[in-house]
């Protein structure tokens, strides 16, 4: 199995990313040795993914002391290149918690460091593994079927994470169970993280599925043809306020009209407790030749603007359930301001 | 400016289609002399649009015969080809009524029925600029605003038309009277008509606007950045129900949300006053490959499949005002089971 995000020591001190802007049709891994080629990388969406960019940041703390020991980088000079990891991508709160993880093991060596980043990259596959079995248990017992039928926007899978996934790795889980029946996975432009990676995950998991294109999901929901809608999350607040690949508001909206669940998988890290609700997330703005273009072929007429948010927010009152490592929360049933200390430990 | 339909004598007797399929990097028309050709054309979207199809079904009954006199057809022969006409795409009630109305004039000859067909497509015209006046009306006085932001989807321009516009339409008529702001288009995936040919047509027109990502359009409307929806129709039952384009339903079900007005701009030709409800409208399944690639570039892995509704349905209680020539009805508030019979001439 392939792996999204990996610390390598030969044949040098490296971050091993599968660049996963040339999926699906090309498999080939990147050694990162430099902090900048690191923010490159995020920018650019070669590792992406909430829980994968956990790691990146605390993997890139460890990259940057690399960096500043073969350089002689003075203090200042590391603890700069340190923040640029932290600072790469707004929206996802995973990135800069990954960073914090580790950021004060700094004095105590690149080892101690290491030692800590490779633990929450174990972390990560083990709360997602506990993940998707609160929520299968969850969608199930709430759903009362057997076999379920599921959408999901974007990518959430083993590519998105240290390994296994979150709504992906619920999918997974369900599969695992036999209680899955088919999956619709929405392409979502403008980078096509469903089409490219998705796919490629389902058709290497033998999981039954279709793409389809991002308007088509509210009506597959209000058709019947799904029982429930599972997606990640990028950075929860302490409402249950969620913000998530762009579109994902629009299936918990058709959710909400055709009467069946939309959840929420993420670990725990992505809860971000001093955000009080989803109007304090900054919604990262990318270039807009993403959406001028379907893999480098122009689309639009020249000179055109395009509007490109990466991101939306799904309000709580949306949403069924949040399903991470330390339980389920159900942030449209509670109604609470801080449903989700529930679930996190501080 | 252009057309997107005309009936040509010379060279031959032919109708002549702007290729929308090749825009908005190439602007080339299209002479068809055959039934076959005409049928093939619609069907790749040559020409596409409800009212554009309105005036193909019409003419289409000319070239038919014109192709029958060529061919020496016997009378079974020429019904036939205007049936394959009739039938070419199964959601669009206006191709149907095109055929139609013309029909019943074959005995009489070509003239007739090109007389006939000539009358709908000026009719289609003025309609679309009574329906926009119509429609900008209703929607300053509903917002109170001297100036409105606007979302749209697909494409509903002098190109789905024969000239003007419908949703486009009242988008130029608000913007000749000084009350446009900014128009928000969806790309619309898969065939990308927004992206292609509404900016297209906007950048003709000196309008300005912006191009999103289709998953982009709820958050574009939960975040208060437009006042309005106005999007097209290619069925209207009797109570208001709504076929558009895949992924109009997701901006009806934001609208509702966010408390702004939906609106439906088309001519009373698209009212299926013999088909009560949506549930009565068959979706046209359309080939898993426009899911699959983007103008021949692959972007899902090989082997997996696709899901390709043309179309979605948008229930009446979702939908503020439909505008067209004969007034404005308004669904949502009438719960009328034969709300649109006040704005159909029997």
């Amino acid at each position: 199995m392939f792996k999204a995000i990996e610390w390598v020591e030969s044949p040098q001190e490296a971050i091993r990313l599968l660049d996963q802007t040339a999926l699906p049709s090309v498999e080939k891994y990147i050694d990162i040795i430099e902090t900048a080629s690191l923010v490159d990388a995020i920018q650019r969406l070669v590792v992406r993914g909430a829980p994968a960019l956990g790691a990146s940041g605390a993997y890139g703390v460890a990259l940057a002391m690399s960096e500043a020991a073969r350089n002689n980088w003075t203090k200042d000079q590391l603890q700069e290149a340190i923040q640029s990891v932290r600072d790469a991508r707004p929206t996802a709160v995973n990135l800069a918690w990954g960073v914090d993880q580790v950021r004060d093991l700094v004095p105590d060596g690149i080892e101690a460091v290491l030692t800590a980043a490779h633990l929450i990259a174990e972390a990560d596959v083990a709360n997602n593994k506990k993940l998707s079995e609160l929520g299968a248990d969850w969608i199930l017992k709430k759903t009362g079927k057997d076999k379920v039928r599921v959408i999901t926007h974007c990518n959430t899978g083993g590519l998105a994470t240290v390994g296994w996934g979150t709504a992906l790795g619920i999918i997974r889980e369900l599969h695992d169970r036999g209680a899955l029946e088919i999956v619709y996975a929405d392409e979502t432009r403008p980078l096509l993280q469903g089409a490219r990676l998705t796919s490629w995950e389902l058709k290497q998991l033998g999981i039954d599925h279709f793409v389809e294109a991002d308007g088509a999901a509210s009506s597959t929901i209000l058709r019947g043809l799904v029982d429930v809608a599972i997606i990640g999350a990028d950075r929860i607040t302490a409402n249950g306020d969620t913000a998530n690949k762009v579109g994902s508001v629009a299936l918990a909206l058709a959710c909400q009209r055709a009467g069946i669940p939309f959840v929420v998988a993420a670990p725990a890290s992505t809860v971000d407790l001093d955000t009080a609700t989803g109007d304090g997330i900054h919604i990262e703005l990318r270039t807009d030749s993403e959406v001028h273009e379907f893999q480098g072929m122009r689309a639009t007429p020249e000179g055109v603007k395009g509007f490109n948010p990466a991101f939306d927010v799904t309000p709580f009152d949306l949403i069924s359930a949040i399903a991470t490592e330390n339980g389920v929360a159900e942030p449209a049933t509670a109604n609470d301001p801080r449903v989700m200390e529930t679930v996190v430990t501080r």
